[in-house]
């Protein structure tokens, strides 16, 4: 069986030269999702944005025990710049990890490559899936399995499931976050990217990723992309029949009109289409799948506006609506634990 | 834009050692759909199967004016024996190009790659994807398209869609066979593995495949697996958001009952079910998608039984039944010249 890697915690989070939060978006979903495993962040300069965390060198995240050092980001400019270069040898001199999502593989630059031989430190690219995937094989697996699938990309996927997966765990139910992005990578410590994944193995990553677990655990997997979007739906369909999922949540965005980035011409499905159009494939490997709740990005609408249209979609759905911003979602794992 | 490599024609048909016929099945399908490029075959010894072609040494090939050598079948033993690379190293030298369709990856047997390099020769693996694959853009292209789709794996898309490109041209329409998995490839001189494509390219990799053409072409697309597959689902919904398909042709053989393979948990869809699926998520692309028939593998049935069910069927679902081994497709191509 394929072993997934697991990120050495706790984490220095690495943020460059980022002069805006939004430049920093993964360091800073790590902070919020996983305080715990973040130790510290490392910044350029004093320009550089901060997390609020305890600022560290290379050498003082190395002597208090840090295991990975996290680069999130790209630098401003593009390209990976030669300062860069020599902190991440820095890093694996100091018998630190590295782990990075970028496009870039950092782990094949030269200097890097060549430190990492010689300390046998990790430099691990989130974005490139394991070795040996298998074909899927349909086979039940023990354990419960939610999935978070979407109107389209960009809907909230990965905050719901990790916001489903942090509520879960408040109350003691046995669960995991299961990562298929590289942020959600980071920020567990381990997963798959299932869009890098060659499309025969598409299904069996998604099975590997989650695999047997015992009857009270219950998975949490992030989804990707859409049955309705035009490049990427047979990442969500490939997903959808590995994860085996019991329950799924619908994720999208109020307000949104038109699949997101180069595909204006794609209209948004109906909410009654998305969810019958993902209940009738995931039946194909769980037909008890059931839909557990709607959850919504709502920030386009005034906070009456939200209430009132999650009301009204509840009463439509018969379900849980909820936006994990807004409202948290104690309301979906209250219905999950009711109905599974 | 992706460029497709063309192999060069005429073929040099290597058989190897296989005795039995059907471990020669990729070149007897090449001889089958293609004889016009089929110069000779290349046999190890007299207990080598024929094709009934022109046996020919590599010398006598090359003087002919042989473009290409297929290498469509693993030796016997496993592996790729040294008596093979030798073979390969003389095609090379001879001024010869070479295919391949095996799990091997022969261009990186070091000698066979050196004997490239030396002589400018191709060795070319067609599971190996194109480079630089783009993302879908779900955008309309000029032309038409028809696509095979199938309630399982191997029930006849490939002969299904090499038949009814052979009957449009027979009949003068503008057509070409788009090849999608290795055999097809080989026939057609020219495709995309799609299933060793990464996930995120697989629109992507159907639209490089079958690009803008004049208004009258139709592009015969070769579809792989099926939406119900628990393993290969995902590469059958990216296949057929990518075609933008004008067109279906639903295969399936009669009386299999389950998935083929590891999977006899799984049923087959019911007909009307899968054709419904596949319209409903085709449609996404192309609105204008029809269902133009259903080409069937009716050889676990008598000819009387099988007639009987086909006439049955058409009778259901209002589109002609075809099995291209027994019926031909003709009537299926009138349907389809009268409805598109």
């Amino acid at each position: 069986m394929t072993k997934l890697t697991e990120l050495r915690k706790p984490y220095l989070l690495f943020l460059g030269d980022a002069i805006k939060a939004t430049d920093a978006k993964t360091a800073a979903g790590i902070a919020y999702w996983r305080p715990d495993d973040c130790l510290g962040q490392f910044r350029i300069n004093e320009n550089t944005v901060s997390l609020d965390l305890a600022d560290m060198s290379v050498k003082e995240a190395a002597a208090a025990g840090c295991g990975t050092f996290i680069v999130g980001l790209a630098p401003v400019g593009g390209g990976f710049p030669e300062s860069w270069v020599s902190i991440c040898v820095e890093v694996l001199e100091a018998g630190m990890d590295i782990a990075s999502g970028l496009h870039t593989r950092i782990g094949e630059i030269p200097d890097i490559a060549a430190a990492a031989e010689r300390t046998g430190g990790l430099v691990v690219d989130v974005r490139t899936p394991p070795e040996g995937l298998p074909c899927g094989t349909g086979r039940k697996r023990r354990g419960k399995r939610l999935l978070s699938v979407g109107t389209d990309c960009c809907v909230g996927k990965m905050y719901s499931t990790l916001a489903i997966d942090a509520e879960m765990r408040r109350r003691g139910i046995n669960s995991t976050f299961r990562a298929t992005g590289q942020t959600g990578i980071l920020i567990q410590g381990s997963g798959i990217a299932v869009d890098a994944v060659v499309s025969d193995f598409l299904s069996g990553a998604t099975e590997v990723l989650s695999p047997e677990n015992t009857d009270d655990h219950w998975d949490v997997i992030e989804g990707q992309g859409s049955l309705f979007h035009p490049a990427y739906a047979g990442v969500s369909l490939g997903l959808l029949h590995g994860a085996q999922a019991d329950a799924l949540v619908l994720c999208h965005e109020l307000g949104r009109l038109s699949v997101d980035g180069d595909y204006a011409d794609f209209a948004i499905p109906p909410l009654d289409e998305a969810i019958t159009m993902n209940l009738s494939l995931a039946s194909r490997t769980n037909k008890d799948v059931k839909l557990v709740g709607l959850s919504l990005n709502s920030s386009n609408l005034s906070e009456d506006e939200a209430l009132i249209t999650m009301a009204e979609l509840e009463d439509i759905h018969k379900v849980p609506v909820v936006d994990p911003v807004r409202t948290g979602v104690a309301k979906l794992i209250d219905f999950l634990e009711k109905n599974t």
